[in-house]
């Protein structure tokens, strides 16, 4: 039930790009209760012009690896679950593909729980 | 009001998307009381690499014909009515251009009356 | 805080988008408390088949120089500080990059505020 929308800059290669969507995926199966399967995800790449970052914004020192992680999932789940999945994310995602922590964002976007269809036009969470 | 983003594997023809929007925006408007004109619509083509779904979560079987639809609609509709959305979205692109059901996937996001506005700088729900 | 989409018809240069970007932020600034550093967008460009708008819904004249906004941002504003908003951004693009406030379309989506990481995997606003 997530919709995961991943944006990066240009020029990682696909191998790369695919490591940060299984890492996310990976975290929010263990700290989200996301079911393994429940995967839907989209990466784009931007340009300089087409993705704008702060590079200092907290304190925390962003470069061009940046990567922003918007996620819409079903509501629920509670602030420290959240940390969890933000605190995991990163940790995957510096083992693998190498991604510094301090270059990831994510925002959560929580919907209620009839507001999914999986296909065949119906919302299976309601039934 | 609704913002739809339309999100689906390269390859396939402009009219084809056009199709798809077209339905999309009919269903809207024939079980969430969505105007006619009232329709702004983003799609988007993504390669494999781009765009990564499951192909049975939940039983389903999907394919690389696969579209991903999330709309952002002002609250208020009953889970009723989001079902009759679904279920008619999914019969007219059934109909045209023919996309199985088992390939819509949809998702929405709920937002107050007062979230928008389109043109003028004004608020338009709100006077 | 704010996560910010721009899209827009494609044609436009590089210094019209970014002048685009840079009011939407500014008027964030001065109506929504955004922090002058909390900037994230992401501006897109589409073609006739990609973006599709009506030209009159609300009886507000719309061309292709058509701007979309969705800012998805912490919850907590209220009604008439949104209407500042929508004002502020469709005031400071008409003065640069000249864009017609009649071609400014803007939704907000609201989240809360623990759904954000800025990286380090924290949630910096629930720490």
């Amino acid at each position: 039930m997530p919709l995961v929308r991943i944006s990066l800059r240009e020029g990682k290669s696909a191998e790369y790009r695919r490591a940060i969507a299984d890492g996310i995926h990976r975290a929010m199966v263990e700290t989200l209760a996301v079911p393994e399967q429940d995967r839907f995800q989209i990466i784009t790449e931007h340009d300089a012009n087409g993705l704008i970052y702060d590079p200092s914004y907290l304190g925390i020192l962003r470069d061009d690896a940046i990567v922003l992680v918007q996620v819409t999932l079903s509501a629920g789940r509670k602030p420290p679950q959240k940390r969890e999945f933000m605190a995991r994310a990163a940790a995957l995602l510096a083992q693998n593909p190498g991604l510094e922590p301090r270059n990831l964002v994510i925002n959560l976007v929580e919907v209620a729980w009839e507001n999914w269809s999986f296909g065949d036009g119906k919302a299976q969470y309601t039934e």
